[in-house]
């Protein structure tokens, strides 16, 4: 059978093993954090000197001025028509499909007029200039590119740079094509820590930006958190995971390519099935056991199963509930009858793919919503990215002199009790 | 004259000089992180006993369990009812005003069916439960507690946990009976770095929350920083700011003590006037010097007009807005005609005062919008702390057996240009 953990609900440390098993812990070592903090040092004082210095030292590549680590507009629009038509089609669509999902979230300004003529309300805008980080190599991924740059765009950021580090030279064309359909300002061929920090305190050449969003490596999310304060940083991600609940009634094949889907990201990837029926947590055992081999990461995808996989015996739907809300899952698969019945009870989840047909993966690429979701159990308190990353709110106030009388005694009186007199007289001098 | 520096748009070194006096390092030193660690830790593994071990050590409070440091319900309904009639109103009134602005902000589950049957979504549900932190001491504010505890009720949080240390077993009555006005569910009398670890993990008495908000000396927002991941947290706070917009038509005693109002907060609060008129920034500066003796905390007052405050004049509107949208303050005062015009070209600030009768200390109190703002240039994206803190978001993704197909077949074309066939084949399988 396969190498995968099997739970019962009942067994006596159910809750104790299902703790450990998810429990993550992604904090970088002391000596990883002294190397960033050093790279950041130095970009922030020596700007593009440092930045290609590190360019040469990590990535290998020789260039005389960032300028010329810029990719030229026609470059990057270049990379997008030299793709097959199918490819190009794929892209462009699941572009449209994002935007229009995220075309929901935007928020609006609003404002509201009391009886004494005082004006409350809440002015959106979004933010100046956002920073887009792609990693290079294998791990780039154009869909990350829409998911990251597309929300920026709808929520109406003026300026987007993105940085992808080309080690040895090699860039990814479909990467620079997804820039292209997402309609990426500017890009910069430089990496790791020190264009995290290029992002966040300018140097000559690369610009200050507000906000730095997007996957990275250890280096790069260390680089993100110290500088987070200085700029805006997005979530910083943990190994991704899903969560299927099936009541046994979905193709077998379906259900374990799905869970292989999220295994064959990392060896750390987490894959957990939930079901009321235990002839078909054995028959996803055989399952697992005969796919296996025609998987082209079955090596990844053996390791994140059997160090982090899960297959847990429920005996009906409310105790599937108190573990998917104990969980808080990244991504969460009910392939059951009347999915909106448990939707509907789910209190924690990044996303919620319902009814057999709802295969997790096609959230990823092109359904619509984002696939940069709330990992190791922080849907108990973050959301997908979205629109709303993108702007921010400052609160409106107007009051008529009526609106100041009414408004100050309160607030002389609550003053007044803080020891704030200060407070209290401005107050006071309106009425 | 007053002891406030003076600077002009025109002068050769006015960026550099301005970026200077706002610059500000809020970086714990290593021996306090290192302190707060050690907290953290012990708290984490022996819970109840290590936080008792340490509210005697900090509070020199003597417990013999952590369920006697509970505050019962009725003792927090008393302090409200001990108070003064004047103030039990004027808490009432502004909890009330909170919460009918707040009430605005909800955000609403949404969804929408695309043509081939596709039912695509966003659900928003509260968080859990949320822990917030009140300092003990002198910079016990009721006023905080509405702000930070009513937000988080409008979202819909079921449980809110509240802890203020007692120092000596002192206990601020006005915070007690804010807490009864804001609804707060459990107050425990604990503080600092060891009440943050034990709302993040929980203890056999305290219960785990899913994110901590309130202010916090530098061993709380350390310990907050620390725990981050684990729960979620609200910005870290520097310190309060205000930036004044006046044409010179207001009264110099109202602006001078607008200026006095954010000065008194303490010695690195930082007040900020802009003026297009030099002889208003003259006659300001005198009265200043006449008015700072008649105000109680003049001292305060004074060092931090000294170190952090600044006049300055600018030729035009224009040049106020370029300073406005570079400083992105906290508070922003429109103390002008026409102020909604400006306002309108406001790109970066936390909350906007509009109008010569807006004083900035009714945003602290009870004119409606909170005032738990972005500090120190953070407004360039952040917000002010909301019902959308206390509200999260899940992705509802349903597809119709037709729509797995259309967008089964864009996701394995780009599923296989990224090399993860388990996600294609997860997506064929529909189709």
């Amino acid at each position: 059978m396969a190498n995968i953990s099997r739970l019962k609900i009942d067994q006596a440390d159910f809750w104790k093993v299902l703790e450990q098993k998810l429990a993550w812990n992604s904090v970088a070592d002391e000596n990883i954090v002294s190397i960033v903090q050093d790279i950041v040092r130095e970009v922030r004082s020596k700007k593009d000197k440092a930045l290609l210095e590190y360019t040469y030292k990590f990535d290998h590549v020789t260039a005389s001025s960032v300028a010329d680590l810029e990719v030229p507009m026609d470059t990057i629009e270049a990379s997008l028509s030299a793709l097959p038509i199918d490819q190009q089609e794929a892209l462009k669509t699941a572009a449209q499909r994002i935007t229009h999902y995220h075309q929901h979230q935007r928020q609006e300004s609003w404002i509201y007029t009391e009886a004494d003529g005082t004006v409350l309300g809440q002015q959106i805008t979004p933010l100046d200039r956002v920073g887009l980080y792609v990693p290079g190599g294998k791990a780039a991924y154009p869909s990350s590119v829409l998911m990251n740059a597309l929300p920026a765009k709808v929520a109406g950021v003026p300026e987007l740079i993105m940085v992808v580090p080309s080690p040895h030279g090699e860039i990814n064309r479909l990467v620079l094509a997804a820039a292209a359909v997402a309609g990426v300002d500017r890009v910069f061929t430089v990496g790791g820590a020190q264009a995290i920090a290029a992002l966040a305190f300018g140097t000559e050449t690369i610009p200050k930006v507000d906000k730095i969003v997007g996957p990275g490596n250890i280096y790069v999310a260390t680089a993100k958190s110290i500088v987070f304060g200085q700029v805006g940083i997005d979530m910083i991600a943990g190994p991704s995971e899903i969560l299927v609940f099936c009541d046994g009634k979905t193709d077998s094949e379906w259900i374990t390519t799905d869970l292989f889907s999220q295994a064959e990201h990392d060896e750390d990837a987490q894959a957990i099935l939930l079901s009321t029926d235990k002839n078909f947590l054995d028959q996803i055992e055989r399952t697992i056991e005969k796919l296996l081999p025609t998987f082209e990461r079955h090596k990844i995808i053996e390791t994140s199963l059997k160090n982090r996989g899960m297959l847990i015996e429920v005996e009906n739907v409310d105790q599937a509930l108190e573990i998917i809300n104990f969980i808080a899952p990244e991504h969460l698969e009910l392939s059951v009858e009347n999915p909106q019945d448990i939707a509907s009870h789910v209190r924690h989840a990044g996303a919620i793919f319902m009814g057999r047909y709802t295969a997790e993966a096609l959230g990823d690429y092109c359904a619509g919503p984002n696939h940069v979701l709330p990992t190791s159990r922080t849907a108990r308190f973050a959301s997908p990215l979205g629109v709303y990353d993108f702007q921010k709110r400052s609160s409106l106030i107007q009051c008529s002199p009526k609106g100041s009388q009414n408004l100050g005694k309160i607030a002389s009186i609550l003053a007044r009790g803080e020891g704030l007199t200060a407070h209290a007289r401005s107050a006071e001098h309106r009425f």
